[in-house]
């Protein structure tokens, strides 16, 4: 058997044994110079070229991230070439969509997006959307929840548009570029990457593309299939627009300080605690007030988590917080941060949040600060739907982290202008009550029946702590009974819970 | 539709459509703070119990990294629990493996291993399975091989076994460890990821565990089920042992130097090129003197690939390699670079070598230095099976490097005492001569006729250019013509090529 013909017989043999062709003898040799190559990279095409080859077709699921937020280019760039090339009915699941997608509104009605999967709607489109714009309900998922539906299939993607602002030929892809030709810059990839990771097909939609390897990268060429280059994927000025804004209003600060105060006296605020802040003002001023306290009391932070801001950083790098789990860049200083320490760590949708990850970071969450629409009389919390009945917000990660989080604290003014805060009922049901244990107002702090021994910890520390019952009926004196809302009969949206669930649905608004 | 009664119907309509079902109304709330929960946090099992609640049965598949090489510990740990436990007929699938594994050599016999997939086979192990130790044969595959066999489900794991030197209880895990209790390191786990990512199971042995969250992290919490603490995963000494010391050996350094000139020669020395070492004392010594050429005419390497040495840390360093992408470290220095530089990536297998990967790092890769076994007069190179037709080497990057780089040079002695390197055939195809450019011996360098451009460009410079029947005569004249090897006529090994067809078998020899 050792003869070159009797080898030639065992292969064919083995080869027929394993169900295996047997190898042909000749393999092609790659003989270019690995700068011309890049030149010449088949990944690497235009945008109509990468939708063609992706054998999108209609009916099918495409997805977006929301990284850039207000300042987001993608969806309506995209949106609006399967538009002129005639695609029609496709379920656009983003992580979520804010105000500038009001353009969507023209490719609904021309029936290119018949279908949306979001974590939020804001702004015109929102509003068409409550009135009834489409003919399914918009499905609303939290972050953790979009993460897991991904990967459990229950969300399947068919083809991914991913906005970066550097990839490489291959495919390698971030959130900030390290050339002299950057244009934008986001941060973290997080909401893109369980998208990367399972979608059929995945497109990077870049506005600088740099040579390879562009290394450390948030997006691995393994999941990419097609690279567009592009004028501009973001106007990075805006990913600190909208719910992240730094408050300077005395009520917000005033609540911040009340937060503060909550946490310290927890039971919480130990040594190697971990901590995030919800998007909106109050919730994240609060961060200033604990950081005294940190010093003061000579505590550390094992980690921050979320939603980083430029007061995380400048916590870390003071030493105070040791590591950076980080879904979304909240702005500018937060996204200049990921690029450059590598104990700021960029993690997924799923890493971040998933129920179904015992793993995922808001697991082992101790304390988590959140801000809401209205919270009612059961702890019950809306963060997306506005007191008129119209959608203004988003789902975000507040029943994610207000579920896995050993203390989570709600924010909220009693009223904003005539609108009680402080109600009954949510309109509607985002983060149930059971996972809501401290509310704190200026009239006074609620807590959760449920946890007795955080309100008694609070009154040991001298603060007010009030029934939430008495807060809504302070809310209700102010401004009498509201009308209740002229909801008609159609559902426009359905709220997803993060396990998958049916939670509640939004009705049509009628004007 | 606004009164809840109206809402909760609403509720279950859409649900039915959707086909789902409807919240239950209650989530449970965690309450624990996370330092007492990472105590009770379920992933943390003993090794036992991993197994058990894997889910691992007879006649499935386990797999297992080499990132240890020499020092690993993890291999004949679980299979001698596997074996206690009463486990037959498993298919064990590692990246490679080493002569530490010799006891397998008895799990083989009592039918607890009855059949091995691997890069590579040493020492004993190798020995006896050469000798017909098992029914079934081997089978051998590339590094990028492996890769794409794991991605597409060719090669499917039902447990991985991952051996890491830190992981948190949620086994975001690395090849290093940041504690002040680090028993061990290993570097890069590229050849764990391609596990990780699509094993069914995904078992952490580490031997320390620390708090969450342990990032930057190489594998991430999203993709292990079970952690498993132990005494020691592996002897961090012996990660450079074996094929990769460096050389003090005269004709190793003489074939250094020639590797060396044929490279700045070969037309692919400019600026921006990018190169790989393999394993083998000569390769790892080229570095040496082409950073010496580097330094002298001013010009950079935009990376440096594979199997990163401390030479590759050193250029890094001082500005000579823009990065380095690391699916293994060869020696500690290597390994501590990749815990504490971010331009030192790790990369998966497949990243780093998969022929179904148009982005993977050897698609841009300009020059590999490789060592052999045996060379043939078709420029056919094996690595993988002595001359003595005894199993005694490794597949590694080695056909993937040669076919996907633009110059593939390689380095072999005309003899190694009496046994000839350049052959009329080689023993066993690992690397076909298609893929293989030039041949460094002693004696002179061969290049491929395909490659009339680059013998051209060496003798321009000067270079001894010979032909390679040339060669493989003047070793036959050395030491005669040697006598044909006894094989059997058992199938014992089965090459697979890179894009996994049948290439080559090996038959058994016979005393």
């Amino acid at each position: 058997m050792s003869s070159l013909k009797d080898r030639a017989e065992g292969i064919r043999r083995v080869a027929a044994a394993m169900g295996k062709e047997v190898y042909s003898g000749e393999t092609l040799k790659n003989t270019v110079f690995r700068k011309d190559l890049q030149k010449s990279d088949h990944k690497v095409v235009t945008l109509e070229e990468a939708i063609v080859r992706s054998g999108l077709k209609d009916g099918m699921t495409i997805s977006f991230h929301h990284h850039f937020r207000g300042g987001d280019k993608v969806v309506n760039m995209v949106v609006d070439k399967l538009a002129q090339m005639g695609f029609k009915n496709l379920h656009l699941a983003a992580s979520s969509l804010s105000d500038v997608h009001a353009p969507l509104i023209e490719h609904i009605r021309n029936g290119v997006i018949t279908k949306i999967s979001t974590s939020g709607l804001r702004g015109e489109l929102a509003k068409e959307i409550s009135h009834g714009l489409m003919k399914e309900p918009v499905v609303f998922r939290s972050h953790g929840g979009r993460g897991s539906a991904i990967s459990t299939g229950d969300l399947h993607i068919d083809v991914a548009f991913l906005g970066a602002s550097s990839s490489d030929p291959a495919g390698n892809a971030s959130g900030y570029s390290r050339s002299e030709h950057a244009k934008s810059i986001c941060g973290s990839l997080g909401y893109a990457k369980p998208d990367a990771q399972y979608a059929d097909k995945v497109v990077i939609i870049t506005d600088d593309l740099v040579d390879y390897p562009n290394t450390p990268n948030s997006i691995s060429e393994h999941d990419v299939d097609f690279v567009v280059l592009v004028d501009s994927v973001g106007d990075s000025s805006k990913i600190s627009s909208g719910a992240i804004r730094d408050t300077k209003n005395p009520r917000d600060i005033l609540l911040a300080m009340s937060a503060a105060d909550v946490i310290i006296n927890s039971g919480y605020f130990r040594e190697g605690f971990s901590i995030q802040t919800g998007s909106g003002g109050a919730s994240l001023a609060a961060v200033k007030y604990i950081r005294e306290k940190m010093i003061e009391k000579g505590i550390h932070a094992s980690f921050a988590l979320g939603g980083i801001t430029a007061h995380m950083v400048k916590m870390h790098e003071e030493g105070l917080i040791e590591r950076l789990i980080d879904v979304q860049s909240f702005d500018r200083v937060a996204a200049e941060s990921i690029k450059n320490d590598p104990f700021h760590k960029g993690v997924s949708a799923n890493e971040y949040a998933a129920a179904d990850e015992s793993g995922s970071a808001v697991h082992y969450l101790d304390i988590v600060i959140l801000s809401a629409l209205e919270v009612d009389v059961n702890f019950n919390v809306n963060v997306l739907v506005g007191s008129d009945g119209v959608i203004r917000g988003a789902v975000g990660g507040h029943p994610d982290t207000a579920a896995d989080s050993a203390l989570s604290i709600i924010v909220c003014p009693l009223l904003r202008g005539r609108i009680p805060c402080i109600v009954d009922e949510v309109t509607t049901l985002i983060t149930p009550g059971s996972t809501v244990d401290v509310v704190v107002t200026e009239y006074g702090i609620a807590v959760n029946p449920r946890r007795g021994e955080i309100a008694e910890r609070l009154r040991a520390a001298g603060m007010k702590v009030v029934d939430i019952n008495a807060l809504k009926d302070l809310a209700l004196e102010q401004i009498g009974t509201p009308d209740p809302l002229p909801f008609g009969d159609k559902v426009v949206g359905v709220v997803m819970n993060r396990e998958g669930t049916v939670q509640d649905v939004i009705m049509n608004i009628e004007d």
